[in-house]
């Protein structure tokens, strides 16, 4: 029972030397990686870059007490930095002191949202973000994310929360360029982009194994980092223009206290409640992934718990939102971390380099570390997705376009809020438009199948309508008119009989309408029959006064209603047995 | 084609002498009833009381073109006044010329929601107020009006929009209480609740039919309008300090000018549109009982078109929203109209009586068009529904109940919004768990059951999983999630197979899931299969790669998927075949 809150005491019982040492090496590896990243997405965030680095401790550590993945690495990423800059940006100057106490504020709002989430068991709330939207919303990020960062890279100033404005202050910027950050910029952008695409085929040409090139790729950026470094000192960049990170201050992550500031609460609520849920939806997609592949579990309402625990403890360490991210877990995992204990050591070692290694980064140029920025979430951008989704389903390619276009022009949270109305408003028009058919009888059979695909046996006075939907609020009306419709169409009905065999739930709505169908139908001089209705869904209405009021009757088989149907008109059919029996 | 667009098209070319005189006759009873109660819900509205007659002359007219119910009346109703004195009140205080200006606006802005909702057959919108929420709405409404109401029957000013403050000012005022006012309002009161419960058995008992029973008791209202017209003349009331309705500006509605002003549209914005929603579903609903006790039919999009020409017609005429109404409708049915004639001729009714009877109304106390009202929504209020919903549905119930709450504490806007998002809220949770079942063949056959439910075969390395749902993004993270633990807790699985059976759809998020599935099986080195797949389903499934990358096949029987995975492991079944034709 505890072992569900703090999943630590299920696998820490059986911790031994075989899996500290492969969690040890899995954490070097990953500490590596993960230092020119958590530079990167804090100044993507607009952060001092040491943020990322205090980002990167206790949230690793809170990870590992509450998270139930194995393998997944939790820190800053880039979507989420990118959402924490437009929401801090929004109410406080960047540079400023009111700036990184929101963004600490927004973390410690975000950790909370998701640890009440976790423990009310919502996490049911991310299915909102339907599969098209979250791509396209990765997709717009990806574009956002590189365009923001063109101009460290170009080395000119330039703004903008949205596609356009952040290309029009690019252009505008433009003759500003300066030449040293150019020639350090586009070669480390180009380096890298090789690191990504070529140097793993070369590895393996060279006998590395595929598993062990991937993570040489990975952390690829550090010998980019450390490059640009010697070269920024041996050609005195820095005085010729080339902006570098500056002094990065020596220590542990401090004690940080979020604002109690209600109105600054308040502004940051709705974004604190899209970076919990983006940041959520790609963790679990992350964990399940790589849980998958071990035949472990992750329980995704203890993941809110562990995630929600993660940013709290970022909050008070003066860190920003973090979330699990893919490139670094697929990392952890492949360089073979058994358990969340490797998280804990990857904390200590950024924690060792926060405290030893930040004088080497003063002279780190800002256009190395856009230029990992932008290599990194290229790969993000998806362009297959549009040309699936037109082919697989009209619907899902609106709600994904839809989301791409407005993320681009309207920026990250109304990108995700229009997204997710899209897809709601799809799915509710779907929904209230559920599959109905006029069944008959095959001949000499007791199935019944639909008069428009079959050749059945029907009689003018009897209706019978097959659902192949649960009946709820949400086509509750529809249910209604389809029935009067039908009958409206057939003057000599005196019977009509609902087949229930796919009707896995009727609500209060449905039954609501059941009974208006009954009632009107009775007007018009009509009886109403059931047939085939599940137990579960029979046994609720039974508590109702539904079946009494019924002008017709139950079934347990469509068949033998429809032949008791027939035998009530005293038509000329003469055995009614063999009706019964579906003999004719 | 035209004839869509202007049901009167259809019902005009066979209008004869016949429906004309059953029209004028229903015309007649109904115009007599809707002059007390158009007064009546102006005041609600906190409009004057001329404002209600010119609201039930254009609009009428309008929805004769438009509308496609033979029988609805049309005009100012209960809630939406309340509704539309919410709106309102919150941008101009009551009594000015603003105050009628916005009323004026809303109608627009509601009437061209409507019209453009009607254009783009947006109709299922009105799906997401469930029953209970409108039931519960609707109760919450009228206790809200009748308490709003009781200031006038006590003769003393009291406000509020939320319960406790009526109360709260109510009780504060008590000490100002009017006896002459009391005694005018109290025996009105009295009278109209032995008129709706007392008078028709009297009647029926004299002779009566019921039908025309229902009527005379309908038009009651009337006769305590007269009296208590005749007892302000007569002790000179009016003297003693009892409200009464003055003047009323004789003669045809004006021509009235919306406001263009945009911060006033901002504002009523969100109002107009629940109004237009409420509107809509409580129109429908009346219209939809109408229509099929005569087995017609009705239009809910064409519906949407005709109450948006009404809304826009009452705002051009200086009149406020308007919508179907219960009560007018039923006696418009009972009295025999047959075309939206019976509408048109009822609005030249209600001209007839602005520019000749209003003088004769000078008199007429406001506390009786009080008790007219308190009489008519207290019928409103539902006491039974929250018991039924308790025993049958918690969810629905839980609906119900949160909107009473919030509408009697918040007010009607908060009330719906808070409604339908709880409505949503527990359809999302419960479509985000949909069912599935383990299932094993039954013996000898070729059936398949759930392994929980029936003694069934199955075996260690096949895993059959039968979903009862369409795979949406509303379930597609449960689908990776259940399929992944439940493979989780069997080891020794080689193949999994799902049984498509009841999957009438796959959208992008559940195709998407279904490949996750396959690449983390594959990785586990587990075959998936899928059978029974729907024709249409397969279709788009063809469309994509899925298939080609599927580990396992696409079987058309279940029978034969497993017959198939058994055999694949060479274990100690003999006859293959006869596994296949489901014998063993």
């Amino acid at each position: 029972m505890l072992s569900r809150y703090f999943p630590i005491l299920e696998w820490g019982c059986s911790y031994n030397g075989q899996t500290l040492s492969s969690d040890l090496m899995a954490a070097i590896i990953v500490t590596i990686m993960l230092i020119p990243q958590s530079l990167a997405y804090a100044l993507l965030a607009g952060l001092p870059p040491v943020v990322g680095l205090y980002a990167s401790i206790l949230p690793l550590v809170a990870y590992a007490i509450f998270g139930t993945s194995r393998t997944l690495a939790v820190g800053p990423v880039a979507v989420v930095s990118l959402m924490t800059a437009s929401a801090v940006g929004a109410v406080a100057p960047q540079g400023t002191a009111e700036y990184l106490e929101a963004a600490i504020t927004l973390a410690a709002l975000s950790g909370v949202m998701l640890f009440v989430l976790g423990v009310l068991r919502m996490g049911f709330l991310s299915n909102l973000l339907s599969h098209p939207v979250i791509s396209g919303f990765i997709t717009a990020s990806g574009i956002l994310i590189a365009t923001s960062q063109l101009r460290h890279v170009l080395g000119v100033s330039a703004g903008g929360d949205t596609w356009p404005k952040m290309l029009g202050s690019l252009f505008a910027a433009l003759p500003q360029v300066n030449p040293w950050t150019l020639a350090v910029g586009v070669p480390s952008v180009i380096f890298l982009f090789w690191v990504r695409k070529g140097l793993k085929p070369l590895l393996v040409k060279f006998g590395m194994s595929g598993k062990a090139a991937d993570i040489a790729a990975k952390v690829g950026p550090v010998v980019a980092v450390a490059l640009s470094i010697v070269a920024v000192m041996a050609f005195d960049l820095a005085g010729r223009g080339v902006n570098i990170t500056g002094e990065i201050p020596q220590g542990l992550p401090p004690f940080a206290m979020p604002s109690t500031d209600l109105s600054l609460i308040r502004q940051l609520f709705v974004p604190a409640l899209l970076i919990s849920i983006i940041g959520f939806v790609e963790s679990v997609s992350v964990a399940q992934t790589l849980a998958a592949k071990r035949r472990q579990r992750i329980a995704p309402d203890q993941e809110l718990i562990g995630l929600g625990a993660s940013n709290i403890a970022s909050a008070f360490s003066g860190g920003y939102p973090v979330t699990g991210g893919f490139a670094r877990s697929v990392v952890n995992f492949d360089a073979g971390a058994q358990t969340p204990a490797a998280g804990a050591f990857t904390a200590v070692g950024i924690a060792m380099a926060s405290l030893f290694l930040t004088p080497l980064l003063f002279s780190l140029p800002i256009a190395v570390l856009a230029a990992t920025i932008i290599v990194a979430v290229l790969a993000l951008v998806d362009l297959k997705t549009p040309r699936q989704l037109w082919n697989y389903s009209k619907a899902d390619f609106a709600a994904h376009v839809a989301t791409i276009a407005i993320t681009l022009l309207a920026g990250v949270e109304m990108g995700v809020i229009a997204g997710v109305s899209v897809g709601l408003l799809l799915y509710l028009w779907r929904a209230s438009r559920p599959h109905a058919a006029i069944v008959g009888r095959v001949p000499e059979t007791e199935h019944f199948r639909n008069v428009e695909r079959h050749k059945v046996f029907t009689a003018d006075h009897v209706l019978s309508i097959r659902i192949d939907e649960a009946l709820t609020f949400l086509n509750a009306r529809w249910l209604e008119e389809y029935v009067l419709e039908q009958v409206a169409d057939r003057p000599k009905i005196r019977h009509v009989i609902l087949m229930a065999s796919a009707v896995n739930e009727i609500d209060a709505s449905g039954l609501e309408s059941l009974e208006a169908i009954n009632h009107r139908l009775a007007d018009a001089d009509i009886r109403l029959h059931l047939s085939e209705v599940k137990g579960p869904v029979m046994d609720r209405l039974q508590r109702t006064h539904f079946i009494e009021e019924l002008s017709g009757q139950v079934f347990l088989s469509q068949a033998r209603a429809f032949a008791e149907a027939l035998r009530d008109d005293g038509n000329d059919v003469e055995q009614p047995d063999d009706i019964a029996r579906g003999l004719i």
